[in-house]
């Protein structure tokens, strides 16, 4: 019976993207050849360039498809009648969101060095629409006046580096659970934006 | 006339230091070799090994001298009478020393992969101590009743993530200045700790 058309390269891709974040997360951008990612994957170095146009390329889909993802994720579980709710959805969506993806996420801050100039614009375009979404929370709450930051746009990526520091610590089984984790950032997310 | 002695390491070694910082920060560790350093710098590849065992012994010495100097220079600044002058006296520290040292800091974060399991506990125990001096604060400021974090700890490691976040938007010439941004934060930061 013959395989249907596609499959290989619907199987291969996946495996292919999760070869090259786990060798761009251990070892740099740099240090990592096609060659390798091939090797891991088990097929010709040749059978890449049928998947992606060069190893820039395949490190932007990276980046590209997990702000693609935690964009389309947070619409999907934002909540919230009011500014407060909202926040704390936002709070505990981005953490849990991070918390799962350790190594998209060191990738994402580390290697937007090795992105030229038109693929680093995609990428700070859809960080600066993902920031805005809680910039929008806090000038939100301004207006009604259950918010006071005196900045919305510097309140927003204080309250994102807050959060996504929590990937740099938390350990699986550790003293914290993830719930209690969010409980404590919900609290000072809410006090550090308000009166 | 005879060179003095020692002039020359005295020299090099702060070149190699700087280079190595410079190219590790900008490639990655992994991807940069002790030969691209010493021709940097302008030496043969053998003078680096006059200087330096190997090339995981330059990392952690980079990183083991940012968190020495980060150390050091606050408890030379360090200042304040109450729990909340000496918050104020951390986060405008933290940010200061931080927005000045924005490759030790990239290569803080990003590097730890790369070293040892001996010379990773030496750089995390003095991540620890420098946490610790947060902490204490925020303690001590629970104890007065000033402060009301639900975990002194949590709320160290996150004000400290929020100001290094920093580091990763900040340009010279932007919309805010150093003081103003400083301003904000020493208000987010005590807000996010306080009752």
């Amino acid at each position: 019976m013959a395989r249907k058309t596609g499959s290989h390269s619907e199987i291969t891709g996946p495996r292919i993207r999760d070869a090259a974040l786990r060798l761009f997360a251990r070892h740099g951008f740099a240090a990592v050849s096609m060659r390798q990612i091939a090797a891991d994957v088990g097929v010709q170095a040749g059978a890449l360039y049928l998947y992606t146009r060069d190893k820039e390329t395949l490190l932007f889909d990276l980046l590209k498809s997990h702000m693609d993802d935690l964009i389309a994720a947070w619409s999907i579980h934002k909540s919230g009648e009011n500014p407060q709710e909202r926040l704390e959805s936002f709070v505990r969506f981005h953490i849990a969101f991070n918390l799962d993806r350790p190594e998209a996420v060191f990738l994402s801050y580390m290697e937007l060095r090795n992105l030229g100039r038109e693929n680093f614009a995609v990428i700070e375009g859809l960080r600066k629409q993902y920031e805005t979404e809680l910039e929008n929370i806090v000038k939100d709450g301004r207006a009604t006046g259950v918010f006071s930051a005196p900045d919305s746009k510097i309140a927003a990526l204080a309250i994102i580096a807050m959060l996504t520091g929590v990937t740099t610590w938390y350990r699986d089984g550790g003293r914290l659970s993830r719930q209690k984790i969010g409980d404590i950032y919900c609290d000072m997310a809410r006090k550090a934006v308000s009166g």
